[in-house]
């Protein structure tokens, strides 16, 4: 949600051009600020920014993408599985990739051909894996066994389109990562020869559809050694989001997961579907994450008309949200987990606002929501990791340092 | 002294709502922000938060408030000494607490009841112990000896009534944990003995005052490993509080402590004899501690109009200092500890008001000494542990880093 100020919009921002009462009322009703997802300047990635609004430290937590996405996913991550993430995508006979998303295969093809790979048997017994499409040609792979596997080993994606599949290699000369980059150099290949010969790929090559042929992976992690949300303070925590990696992120921080019907992390989720699930999951539970990726998405592709129209409907998914709590005893804060540039399409390391609403809080003048204004807040300037105590103190759930 | 705003007070902060022209004055002419006593939304204890405005990150060096407290009582506790917290409390014949203050014991009975149980002598000879009443029911104990002990041991004190009194447990499987956790059962059981058969008792009872017939624990400690403020900042440095725990924290900091007649701790203290100590150190001495307790006591009470008239007490006192001291030779900070909320009775974890005046101040337009107005001060956010190198940095006492 939170971008910079641009020239289509009167060098305003699309938070500042956006028509945006019910976000403006929450500024207005309470303190405002502004927060670094991590530390000035440092661009976060959505697993980062995510874990440090929960509350954590993640210079010192951060383990990965994979096993957060893979968790995310449905797959029941233990601590010693090494997680990656996959793309399905398309290779020429010399395995150059042609496209890193195989033509942005459905998600019913990446099933079918999921269920395939599935079947391989790796040739050692003692070592299995789990693989999961997800959304399009987004999906994760575990790896799971003993002995013991390592984080430490390189991709396979190269990440550009015109370059040659990565052979995936050891990173530090321990013999884990020596065996773990063996079994997956294995296991990609046995993909390749798999989806290669697919019937499915033989139709889509008929129907002039890219094939998914190849299985590209990255990002190796192991889930990270966090207490849980409900540990930590004594709450129960929800998670309303779409996107898997939302979803583990939140799984790991030991929050319940709701599924919104019609919400699905894309700008055509309902919001009010969102809103209406979050005021009905507040009257049980202590503390709710509405997550909404669709902003980001829009920033992502450089639709600035799009970004806008995005922060109306949030706004009047927050309104819906404000207009059936109870204000005397609920405590609301927006922000957004991070800047995705629509100039750049990048996240990036900029500050963003936050305005938190509720009993006792010290108000402020703010009196619009955006990053600008929140600049001149009662929070001043904190992290993000800063917000969650902060919420816990005022709902007195936070534990005293000291005596 | 800081707060949240209540409706009792129109929504105004208690610093907001009193009439205190010398604080305000010190706003005016300094620089302002909020402070966060350790880190937002953590709240601290009166231990944490006092060594952290010092200038020590507590996160690193807090061993428990046992030892603090029993130094600032007046025992001279070495480093491998083990230190508790402890009340005088009232029992039933199943050790079910009654009263956890005894009555909130005079002065004259605790010292009395102390002065017996200090002639106990334990079964093990090399290990001897120090037994202090302090204010009222609160007592320290300080236990001393070879072969080594542990701070890694639960209290007798459940801190509930109607409760029964723990037994101390080893809280890991080291020798020394169980090893303390023996002794100190021992010296519980003997403490209970005496006080249970002491003419005094007998007396009180007599009087219908609550028997002061057993001694409950808290808090293993030692002291924490820091330098002392004259070492690292080349500066002489005086306490003036009456609390022994403040007391106890600043001895530590290798600050002198002044006693001075009519400071009590309480909301009855001689702040104007405080004011006048304050200024005549000033004349010999770089830095002055000047702790005023009163204003905590009235908050943990939840006493909104006491509170409002102890800080324009506090005013009266810093406008004595004010009017007494060389402006252009002298830096005035002023702020609190923590935040005590008036409706929680707690500890909170919100920033607090600072301000900071003296020659070549960045001077800013805050005109108010407040949470609010503090908060558009030209400081910003900071923590607590950063005010001594503030302050020291303006008196041309802290060392380059770098070269």
């Amino acid at each position: 949600m939170a971008d910079r100020p641009i020239k289509e919009l009167n060098w305003k921002t699309p938070l500042e051009a956006a028509r945006k009462p019910s976000l403006n009322q929450i500024a207005k009703m309470g303190i405002c600020g502004i927060m670094d997802p991590i530390a000035p300047g440092i661009p976060p990635g959505s697993d980062t920014a995510t874990l440090a609004l929960l509350g954590y430290d993640v210079l010192k937590v951060y383990s990965g993408r994979g096993a957060l996405e893979a968790i995310g996913s449905g797959i029941n991550v233990l601590p010693s599985d090494i997680a990656f993430r996959c793309n399905f995508a398309t290779v020429n006979e010399d395995l150059v990739v042609l496209d890193r998303r195989a033509g942005r295969i459905v998600n019913e093809d990446a099933a079918k051909l999921a269920e395939s790979l599935q079947k391989i048997r790796l040739d050692k017994p003692s070592i299995e894996f789990l693989f999961k499409n997800t959304i399009q040609h987004r999906a994760t792979l575990v790896i799971r066994g003993r002995p013991e596997l390592s984080t430490a080993v390189s991709d396979s994606d190269p990440e550009k389109v015109g370059e040659k599949v990565s052979e995936i290699k050891p990173l530090d000369e321990s013999p884990e990562a020596k065996r773990t980059a063996k079994i997956l150099n294995e296991l990609m290949h046995k993909f390749y020869k798999v989806l290669k010969g697919h019937p499915l790929n033989k139709k889509r090559a008929g129907q002039g559809l890219p094939q998914a042929n190849i299985i590209l992976c990255r990002g190796a992690g192991t889930i990270p050694n966090i207490k849980a949300l409900p540990e930590l303070y004594g709450i129960t925590a929800v998670c309303i989001a779409a996107t898997s990696l939302i979803r583990g992120v939140c799984k790991v921080a030991g929050m319940k997961l709701i599924d919104v019907k019609g919400a699905t992390g894309t700008p055509q989720t309902n919001f009010v579907a969102k809103a209406k699930s979050t005021v009905q999951t507040l009257k049980t539970c202590d503390f709710v994450l509405l997550h909404v990726k669709a902003t980001d998405v829009a920033s992502h592709d450089g639709n600035i008309k799009q970004k806008v129209e995005l922060i109306e409907k949030i706004d009047h998914m927050i309104g819906y949200v404000l207009d059936n709590i109870d204000p005397d005893s609920t405590y609301l804060a927006v922000t957004a987990d991070h800047t995705t540039s629509l100039m750049t399409g990048k996240h990036e390391g900029d500050p963003v606002p936050i305005a938190i609403a509720g009993p006792y809080v010290c108000r402020d003048d703010v009196e619009e929501f955006n990053e600008r204004s929140c600049a001149k807040g009662g929070l001043n300037r904190i992290r993000s990791m800063d917000l969650m105590p902060i919420l816990m103190s005022l709902l007195g759930k936070t534990k005293k340092f000291g005596a």
